[in-house]
């Protein structure tokens, strides 16, 4: 029996190592797509991700997997297998439940949708794509009566990208989020004492920009043995393994903010991955956890770390020596007001620190008033407009700027956008526990000494990889569940100095 | 019936389109490898490379492929059907004979050992590289016993590369080779009228010469939306498919023409991969029809184009256009000289035409050598350092500049090397046809006016991907067999007339 089981167990391990080995391939070709391969090659390229994509939701479905579902569940296995299994499992769930032909007219629907999206948004005409919204709605909610929920059906789908967290916790978390962001926002606007920023939009070389990027990379800990920095039109992080794992970032010669805040942002996502146990490689837990603890390191690197004071006071000669002249005239504490400049604006890529979290709170709002039947998708552009002016002050002028501006719902990504707010809660509670072994936090980062940061989120989050859950990986850090406090402090605290409030 | 075999044909059809996704997926896995791919992911990406070449493997030799070569052979089939039929019963039987195991190991190896001679190159360490060396040969050599060959052992690696070539045609063609170039090579080396080369060496910055490389691979017709221009440390051109053929190349500031001629040879290269007729995308004849013709297509704008007079006429001044002055002394005619000195040296691909045969055959005489048994890896340096001596006159001072030079064996690609010179021998052969319906080829290279030659080729060459076997394109166009003449009288013409001979 025992022999059989172990015979099982490897065997199973190769399967899902044959299916890495697949996923590691298409992650390369996405990279490439991304990041500069020839126009005329796309056609045939995406023949070969169509393939191999299905071959492996062949595997993640077949009736191998079904059998060492059933048997190795029963048995006894190491945590590592039987964290493997669990993940397969619920892959195996989720894509077994629907019916093929649903998933067929799933993926077409997502691919036109996609391009008429995009036409849409540039004519900023929601009606053109009303009807594919609708059916993406339709189609999810035929998905989720198939995969089952507990309470509020939206929680469905919030599993699928951060597994445990529900419309109740959400709720009640962002509620106290949108309570106390609202306010301070609304007195940031009033306020008489705001950061001049003109110096900012000088231009700034590109290759220089380049250098700062990378010299900023190496800083916080970025392995260049284990990946690179490459250009993109939507930069992102991409871990092929934890020996390679790739930045992208885009440069704007007139707002270095876009390159440097990207990079560092994209950077945390790499630290992440690249630093996920090396005993994981092979299997499916070699990745983040989930998009809102992936988001967390993300969020940690470029807010706390990236738009700190004492990064700049650390980075500040750098910058100055890479920069054409545009900050010589600028006190290092004008520059630091002036990149953490708050103000309500229409495009969520590009909000500050603060009002980020209220433009992911309007999407889930949204999102849940849909999957409830509380809305319906004809009125989504009166009722996004009139969400912004509620929270944010600001009524967008167009489609273009409103509804339409995010590509997530064209690819039927419902349940995504919860995530980016979740991950600067965790990053915020994370930070407010680190402080208690690193009180020095902030002389680190002006000495330049990032090493014991980057130890500390491998040691309590990296190495993990999939291993531990998000909430699971939040109690052993913190002792706590999910608490807005620590954010709402942190943007209190950090606003109210950058705009004078008590002064 | 006639049903019966139209289905089984267009699944056939399926069958081999999928084999060439997985190509394509590998094809792109190299090139990632060689154009900058970070070091610690490579162990990780070599078990990716084995797992998708062991996929292809098993669909070359599965059941399902042995049952469509039995039913269709015997069916009325279109040409391209038919060839693509021919072309995998000539791999099912060529793989068939390996045991699957074997297979995976060589492919593991390969691609640990490229990565070996890299860092033993850098370091001019041959004892480093050895042991992978002579695991390579010894699998090589259980290979061809599998495989089984006609007259000499070393035909079975001919045919890999070269079908229709042998030992005896070899040892006659290259023989008459060696006894015209070595005299000819000494007359040159004992002239008193050699030319002036020193302005050849003054820095040329490698962004300009970047520049210009990208510039004469867009005269030559390489289209750009259909490929990029990367940077390795050995150059090469690769097909993913025709609308993605990408070309590397290598830049010396102290000497422009590794990096000029190395393109122009690679985008030689890259012309083929990109003319091959679209209706031979996702199946196995969508390539060069062997590597001597694709070797003719490289050399052919290398050496009759890139080296020839006409073609500095047209490109002289934008040459000094991105030049830092240093030939602003020098005539055309001076240039040209210099440029083809011909001179003994060291690296193959830095010789110049005349001795570049040589080289080839030094490679051919070992790697004949070694598969029959008649030398040892571990001697190489020495014989290779002796064999340097006799033919070309010098002994190299390190194994990086001898026997450690080439990334070929390393990747175990024995066989290849003689497709090189027959490259030549092929091109001058084709050149010698070409001049019947194109006279004035030396005037279109005087004007820019690329676009005739590259038609010529496509016509009787590229179009046809692996339609063709070589010996049957050779017939077509010339309608004699391999003659090695029409180099001969080539190399002594153009020598004869740089170095002053006959004056």
């Amino acid at each position: 029996m025992n022999s059989r089981v172990e015979q099982l167990e490897k065997e199973f391990l190769d399967y899902v190592k044959k299916m890495s080995a697949y996923h590691e391939a298409l992650a390369l070709i996405y990279w490439d797509l991304r990041t500069g391969a020839p126009k005329l090659g796309v056609d045939q390229r995406a023949e070969v991700i169509g393939m191999l994509s299905s071959e492996v939701f062949k595997m993640s479905t077949s009736e191998e997997m079904a059998a060492y579902i059933a048997y190795l569940s029963k048995a006894e296995l190491c945590e590592k297998t039987r964290k493997v299994l669990e993940d397969c499992k619920k892959n195996y769930e989720k894509n077994k439940k629907i019916p093929a032909e649903e998933f067929k007219e799933f993926v077409i629907l997502q691919s036109k949708a996609e391009s008429v999206w995009e036409e849409a948004r540039e004519k900023s005409d929601f009606e053109m794509f009303r009807p594919y919204l609708e059916k993406l709605v339709k189609i999810t909610k035929r998905f989720i009566n198939f995969w089952g929920f507990e309470g509020n059906r939206y929680n469905a789908l919030l599993n699928l990208y951060e597994p445990g967290i529900t419309v109740d916790l959400l709720d009640r978390v962002f509620g106290e989020l949108r309570e106390k962001i609202v306010p301070l926002v609304k007195r940031i606007t009033d306020s008489t004492k705001k950061p001049c920023t003109d110096f900012l939009f000088e231009t700034f070389k590109k290759e220089s920009q380049r250098q700062f990027s990378l010299d900023v990379l190496a800083q916080i800990g970025y392995n260049f043995d284990a990946g690179r920095l490459d250009e993109t039109v939507h930069p992102f992080a991409t871990g092929l393994n934890p020996g390679d794992v790739r930045v992208t970032t885009r440069y704007d010669e007139h707002d270095f903010r876009t390159a440097v805040f990207g990079t560092i942002h994209e950077g945390g996502h790499a630290l992440y991955e690249q630093n996920i146990s090396k005993d994981l490689i092979g299997t499916p837990l070699c990745s983040g956890t989930s998009m809102g603890i992936h988001e967390s390191q993300s969020l940690f690197y470029e807010n706390f770390v990236g738009r700190s004071l004492p990064f700049w006071k650390y980075n500040y000669d750098l910058l100055n020596k890479y920069a054409n002249g545009q900050f010589d005239q600028i006190a290092i504490e004008d520059f630091y007001r002036a990149i953490n400049e708050s103000k309500p604006s229409f495009i969520r890529i590009e909000a500050d620190e603060l009002t980020y979290p209220l433009h992911i709170i309007i999407r889930y709002e949204i999102e849940k008033g849909l999957f409830n039947d509380e809305m319906e998708v004809e009125n989504l552009p009166e009722i996004w407009n009139r969400m912004y002016e509620k929270y944010l002050g600001i009524r967008p002028g167009s489609d273009a700027e409103g509804v339409l501006q995010d590509v997530h719902w064209s690819g039927g990504s419902f349940g995504y956008f919860p995530s980016y707010a979740l991950g600067f809660l965790y990053a915020a509670q994370f930070k407010n526990k680190m402080l208690e072994e690193l009180p020095n936090f902030d002389e680190l980062l002006e000495e330049g000494n990032f090493l014991p940061i980057k130890q500390w989120l491998t040691r309590n989050i990296h190495q993990y990889g999939k291993l531990k859950k998000p909430l699971e990986i939040m109690t052993s850090i913190t002792g706590e569940g999910l608490n807005s406090k620590y954010l709402v402090d942190y943007l209190y605290k950090k606003y109210g100095e950058v705009y004078q409030l008590n002064e």
